[in-house]
């Protein structure tokens, strides 16, 4: 019998050539790329012995059913949308890695205790609509009327978009998932960080997804002349701002999970003769614990004018963008560990820094996420890559987590 | 009488209007402005009792007889083109407060033991064909062929604009002085910085114009999702530049005079919500003495390459240019200092950061720098000012210089 760690890699090459763009990897929310993909994915579905439906939104959802006709449903999957130039496994491995998993149930013709269906959402990157998780939003009840009237960069609104990819948004309310048929959502994911190869190990089971906190801050001091200033009449936004990093940058670093970054900067005048007077730059906070997040922000806005009023600097910030934290739900997160512990010799916990459908999910059932080792840690790029050894140990732990939550179905 | 003072600010006011745009003063070399600027400036100087002339560049020159046919001639002035959108000082001060001083030797009906050649220099910004210094350069014959052959952004060599504007560049050799009959270059310029400001002075005496080395650095870290990479495993190219740039301003803050700029920043991607993988970074490092700004390079390429080796961040620098420093004539400079001495408190001594046609006129000629306070550093904006008090203490001390120069011109 086939290695179904092979049919998964060869599964995830082939979707990764269902690009709207020839010469990279592209595929946005009703794109004609994500119709030739939900079709190919749905073909896998149907191959793997799952009903196959789309939903109102375009998600390509297939049914294993369960032991029993009225049965609770257990939701596997990611989502199949990608950034542009992405990689090939942000999102479609968790959906590929589900139907191998149906299909290892199949191939012992096994019916669990629950049903099982096996999502590909539509779009979770948010490239097109610049608004993220539209398919899982769907079937959480989430997307409302303000959304399906956003448009694309070419005009285009969601509700023409859907409509021409042969969705239907008028029953858009018919696509979310009755929460009380629901066991739980449990997803494979990429890691899109460099832990797990840190840790050297396969996977690692997230405990929360983190909340973040985005600030824009602004040091002014005052430009001048390169050549003609001493050192100790200088008012520098730009050295400001680099004892600002740098405090950032220490701040992180003592606290447990913390991860604070200055991505962005713009200094003013910026040229190579003159006294930066102003810079401007980003901070994002991220922690799985909210109020570590929030302490840190006020901390890190306080450090800003404290360092600022030192060099005689002016300093503002203001908040541009926060999300609070979602744990994932301790019961499944606990059969995944138990599942792990079978095929891996230590635990990985880890939070997510990154958001995922399993974020949206949380809000009507139980979530869980299986982070899977990526190369340097590298993702949304054409380098994006994970190991068939590590798909392998991934698609084992899975299979013994769906045991694991057969066996203890009735206590769970 | 009149004050001369108000006269000279009267003069700075109706220049300050010359300009090729109607919206802020510019004035470019050769230009239909620098036309009129000479135009004007050529009638001040007659008023004075010079005699003018245009030499093969345009540099317009006023000449006031010594005492007796074949003595030697002392030069004074500076330059009359400006930078875009500048203020009304930097240069045109030099060369309208030379006119005052003969106007006052005028007044006196002196007659020194040396003449005097007040020199309104054509171009020192170097805007127009991105080359400084051109006046003051042709009079030093410093200027060849290729000079010549320069074409400015609209395509226009600079022999055609010389020959439009009415100068002779077939000629150019003829604007050469004769170094042989030269007492030297007396330059009074604002200062284009805070330090007499900061001293309370009017006036300061220039010992150099400083040496200038210009790099560029790279520092090239990893980029990665600002979310997912925690903080031990990041090699983020902006916290090693951030702790660059404090090390070069702590650097330069304990060495006396060494000044060290990071004027120009550009991070790479520059997403907020990714670390950046790549920083490239300007340095400027001047001082007077050229042994302390080379050993400056050299020690903060070699802190550049520990604080980034630190970090596992690799980095690489060029020189991008540099010019050594031109040391001010000590029998000129100690002479201002005696005038000065006379009509204020302290004797303030600075090196000029800022190039200045002195530095040319130096490589044929003993050359002195005359500084004066203007308000809060500010130069090269048109907010640049100079107070009339300041100026009528310069145009005292100048004066006095003169007489001090005449009555030990035995023994110089």
């Amino acid at each position: 019998m086939k290695d179904p760690a092979a049919t998964v890699m060869e599964r995830i090459e082939a979707l990764g050539h269902v690009s709207d763009d020839a010469t990279c990897l592209t595929r946005t929310f009703c794109s004609p790329a994500m119709r030739r993909a939900n079709g190919l994915v749905g073909s896998w579905m149907r191959k793997a012995g799952l009903e196959v439906r789309e939903d109102a939104i375009g998600n390509v959802i297939g049914h294993y059913p369960g032991a029993t006709p009225h049965c609770k449903v257990l939701l596997l999957g990611s989502h199949l949308d990608t950034v542009r130039n992405a990689g090939k496994f942000d999102g479609p491995l968790g959906v590929i890695m589900a139907i191998a998993c149906v299909e290892h149930l199949r191939g012992k013709r096994l019916r669990l205790p629950f049903a099982i269906e096996v999502c590909g959402f539509a779009d979770e990157e948010g490239v097109r609509y610049q608004s993220a998780c539209l398919g899982s939003r769907a079937v959480a009840g989430l997307l409302d009327d303000m959304d399906l009237r956003r448009t694309d960069g070419r005009g285009v609104s969601m509700v023409d978009a859907i409509r021409h990819f042969g969705g239907q948004p008028a029953r858009m309310k018919q696509a979310r998932f009755d929460a009380d048929r629901l066991l739980g959502y449990v997803e494979a994911h990429i890691e899109q960080g460099p832990v797990l190869e840190e840790e050297n190990m396969a996977v690692g089971i997230v405990t929360a997804i983190a909340g973040q906190s985005r600030y824009q801050f602004t040091f002014t001091g005052r430009a001048g002349h390169a050549g003609t200033t001493p050192m100790r009449l200088r008012r520098d936004a730009l050295c400001a701002a680099a004892e600002f990093i740098l405090a950032v940058e220490g701040y992180a670093a003592r606290k447990a999970g913390l991860v604070a970054t200055v991505g962005q900067i713009q200094a003013a005048p910026n040229a190579s003769n003159v006294i930066p007077g102003t810079v401007i730059l980003t901070l994002d906070v991220r922690h799985q614990i909210d109020s570590i997040r929030l302490t840190a922000g006020v901390q890190l806005q306080k450090l800003a004018r404290q360092i600022a009023a030192a060099r005689r600097v002016k300093v503002s910030s203001q908040l541009v963008q926060q999300t609070p934290s979602v744990a994932c739900a301790s019961k499944l997160s606990s059969l995944l560990e138990r599942a792990t512990k079978i095929h891996q010799s230590r635990i990985i916990r880890l939070p997510s820094g990154a958001g995922h459908d399993a974020a949206i999910l949380a809000g009507i059932t139980p979530a869980a996420i299986l982070f899977i080792r990526c190369k340097g840690g590298i993702s949304h790029h054409p380098n994006e890559s994970a190991s068939r050894h590590d798909v392998r140990i991934a698609l084992a732990v899975l299979n013994d987590f769906l045991r694991l939550l057969a066996s203890e179905y009735g206590r769970f």
